[in-house]
């Protein structure tokens, strides 16, 4: 990608961080009332009104007790090239009725540069109601980051709690493959789904361009369809193979494993287990590894996995063995898993045995139909030979929750506290410039999350602290943090020289991820019914959203 | 967008396509194995042979029995670019093992002059089974073409058809906005849905890109947090408006508002309904007004609607219409949209006849709280006043079915038709290049969709035709036809001169979903148990299935 219009324009200092990965993503990208409010705040004088917006959910997804919080890094290159073009501007005077042109040379001049960005680091385990983010601004510019922000966080964070909760069910030794390009929800979902699938815990995708933009590992095999584009070994013209270490060549590898076939066929545990294979199959097979011979994996389900698919299969990795070379294994893609694994590992143990080849019962096994984490779980509890999960519609498409709530709320403007009622009580938001904080106990685990007012002492190591859930007054706990971690760290602080946490490679990212939830207590990752994290608040910022709340709500009147 | 890598090169002739609208879309959007599969053709010299792909799904989504087909021109617009620059031919060699360098200049020179695509036009209504596009080409260049196809087409399909939906429920009438940008999966998923929920039959979106892009309305007013901003009406500073003649000022426009609210304070019928209502919402929507006067519309519900929200709004309409200008309406955002919508209009009907306002009751309301089809259907149920509704998270993310299964198979390579057989008959494929049809009969309501060999006669208006289940043998039925339309229609010949169909408008393809919904039969439409469509196959069709069917499948051995 090049040439992005809202690209960095150079001319402003310490502005050296690269656009958005997708160059769609530009201040337009935003709903239309983001520009009618800031029309109005301009025409009223209060768009430079110095305003704190949190943003954050109120339910953590897929049934869950933890979210993982991704999407930043887009969110700061956004902020960071955050301009209008003259085009982009005169479109919006277009779409606004009677909009003034003085207007638009407010908007041409409009930038990050007053803008500060506190937020919890990417990667890390996150809990509903504390801020994931917390911006603060002019609060006509701080309305424009709203749409894009949530709209790159929302998706993001969702996919990657799909994808570590995915990790989770598989258990760490599992290979987890990321394979949703073609059911995603558009091209950039395809390409964010990648990404954020490997920083959730996922080792590989299928797709390239996420591979090109991210450095994650790319992985894929073949289709049945490249299976049914051969008729029979006929085909295959340039039959030769140099062995492994270079030293010699099979002029002939087809005859190779046509022999291995029979060798397979005539063995006396395997003898009777099938008869004829299919030979188109059987050509496709052997024409994938006269390409791959380093790194031969064969799709074996396109006519019969144990009848024709195993046994072809290992005829091509037993004749690819005699030069030297070792098959990668198979990968399944219909049927029952469970039990087609087991006897594919069965076959495999059996020639390793029988016909003295080292290793050849370790074949990886790949599984890919229509998997999610109830699928998983499912072959988990029946046993299965599977090592390697490609994992795509459900994964990438959040098919069991397709959407996270998250919010972006005005928690202050003008120093004065802010609160959005609702007779909703989980919608209530949380007034006042925030400062959040991880407590954790004796035996490592995080305990509890904390919000207290902006100036508050925060809490101490060993020293007993009142936690107050926000809503509920009956809901208390002292702690006595045996650490604490301020969660909310600064990445961006417009055109202040200050120091600012630096945007980190994806993959200290997903170490973040990793490590924080092996971190967690186990009750709050089990799948069914699992123990609520806690947030709270402290004693002091408890009595205020309640005084606040008193006098913002009307009374009712009965008559 | 502009400098698109992947764009048009300008040196071939006939080449006048823009590329896809979201410059992600290139050749690397790919899973891996087709890359793999290229090479793996290439090697066997196979790299050309004239394959034909079908690309199809299987079931509708939503529990429904049809689909609207959508993301063609994206896949043509791709298609007419396709070419792969030097660095992405390097990064596909890195990721290939042992690629030999010769590969690289068959990718250097490869492109889509020799690819035929055949589809149904974008915005039909399309059934399971029948080929959306039929590709014809070199099997290796057609690969290619499958994984982005397959992600422009899905989502694209899915959320049109969920749009459709929508609209089916909400009734012709009403007024139907997108507004599901911060929710959508990604910054891409955002602008694809505001496009084809408008293709669906969506009248506007709150996406300010997707507006600029396709020339889609926009709509959008303001958000609590505008509301909120305000802390009462001394801080409007600029108090005058002009009325809407030009012939006169207001200079103290907030006096005006707070002089109406009296009088709707005193009105009879209002009077005692609500006592005072909240200062800060009075100024913000008296903000508002100043800055749009001839578009006023407010979000009603941030403190309590009936009691401050309704009033206040009403209060500033009433000023508004004291100079001329007309207020548009309100939104409601949260609670009881039936109850709220109900009691907004007694209200706005009870200001028309007792302050003698013309057409104060026809204001227009709309209404925005997590809103989906059930809703939708259960609000017409209760009975509501709503005229507009405003449709995020449910919309776009296909909250209910978030993806759409379409698959892409080889029915023929070298002129031999091809098979994909499975356990599950529903998965196995229908081979050959075909024709297909669509068959009205005397109501002028489609029948039927009938697949053909290629080279079989077309069905003839008013002869009398079998039509086959394509799997369920006793399943047959006779059709005379009394309209026949051939569903394919070519969209890329690739070099070759002769015509094709030219890209629509947005609109037209709109205009041609809108209508075709209204011609289908009315029971195939209805939410509860709705009929399937007929989709059949020639009776020579269906002989020569099972005949390659029965000739590709293993017998079984019973020992």
């Amino acid at each position: 990608m090049e040439g992005k219009e809202n690209g960095p324009d150079g001319k402003k200092p310490g502005r050296v961080i690269d656009g958005p990965t997708n160059p769609m993503v530009t201040p337009l990208l935003n709903d239309l009332y983001q520009f009618t409010m800031a029309y109005a705040y301009w025409k009223a004088g209060k768009q430079s009104e110095r305003s704190v917006f949190d943003l954050y959910f109120r339910k953590n997804p897929f049934g869950g007790e933890y979210t993982i919080f991704a999407g930043l890094e887009e969110c700061i290159k956004f902020l960071a090239n955050f301009n209008l073009t003259d085009e982009e501007i005169d479109f919006v005077r277009d779409s606004l009725p009677g909009c003034e042109e003085a207007f638009c040379d407010y908007l041409r001049g409009l930038d990050c540069s007053d803008v500060e960005v506190y937020a919890i680091p990417e990667g890390s385990v996150v809990f509903p109601k504390v801020p994931l983010l917390r911006i603060e601004g002019p609060v006509a510019v701080v309305q424009l980051l709203e749409t894009p922000f949530l709209n790159l966080i929302n998706y993001a964070s969702l996919v990657a709690t799909n994808a570590a909760r995915h990790r989770f069910v598989a258990g760490k030794s599992k290979l987890l493959l990321e394979f949703g390009a073609r059911r995603a929800q558009g091209p950039d979902g395809a390409i964010s789904a990648s990404k954020y699938c490997y920083l959730g815990g996922f080792d590989a995708t299928s797709n390239v361009a996420a591979g090109k933009l991210f450095g994650i590992p790319l992985r894929g095999t073949h289709s049945h369809a490249f299976v049914s584009s051969f008729m029979s070994l006929d085909e295959i013209v340039d039959k030769a193979l140099r062995s492994s270490d270079g030293k010699s060549t099979c002029e002939d590898f087809v005859s190779l494993v046509q022999t291995c076939l029979t060798k397979i066929q005539n063995s006396s545990s395997l003898h009777g287990v099938f008869s004829e294979t299919n030979q188109s199959e059987l050509a496709a097979f052997t024409s994938y590894a006269l390409a791959f011979p380093s790194s031969f994996l064969a799709l074996v389900d396109t006519y019969d996995v144990m009848k024709s698919g195993i046994p072809n299969f290992c005829a091509v990795a037993l004749a690819l063995n005699e030069l030297g070379y070792k098959a990668v294994g198979i990968r399944l893609d219909s049927g029952d898993l469970a039990y087609q694994s087991t006897e594919a590992r069965k076959f495999f143990c059996a020639i390793e045995r029988e016909l003295n080849v080292p290793d050849f019962g370790k074949m990886i096994i790949t599984a890919s139909n229509d998997l999610n984490e109830e699928t998983v779980d499912a072959l988990n509890k029946q046993g299965h030979e599977v090592d390697a999960f490609g994992i795509g519609t459900n994964l990438v498409t959040c098919y069991a929750q397709a959407a996270l709530g998250c919010v972006f709320k005005l928690v202050e403007i003008n120093n004065q506290p802010r609160i959005k009622l609702s007779e909703d009580v989980t919608k209530v938001s949380i007034p006042c410039k925030k400062r959040t904080y991880r407590l954790f106990g004796k035996e490592g685990y995080p305990l509890v999350d904390i919000m207290t007012g902006e100036n508050e002492p925060p809490p101490k190591v060993g020293e007993r602290l009142l936690c107050r859930h926000p809503f509920n007054e009956s809901k208390r706990a002292y702690v006595v943090p045996q650490r604490v971690e301020e969660l909310l760290k600064c990445y961006w602080r417009g055109n202040a020289d200050e120091a600012r946490e630096e945007l980190e490679p994806l993959k200290e990212i997903r170490n973040r991820c990793i490590k924080q939830l092996e971190n967690m207590r186990p009750d709050h990752m089990r799948r069914l019914n699992p123990t609520p994290y806690k947030v709270s608040v402290s004693a002091k910022l408890y009595d205020f959203i309640h005084f606040l709340w008193l006098n913002e709500a009307p009374v009712g009147e009965l008559h």
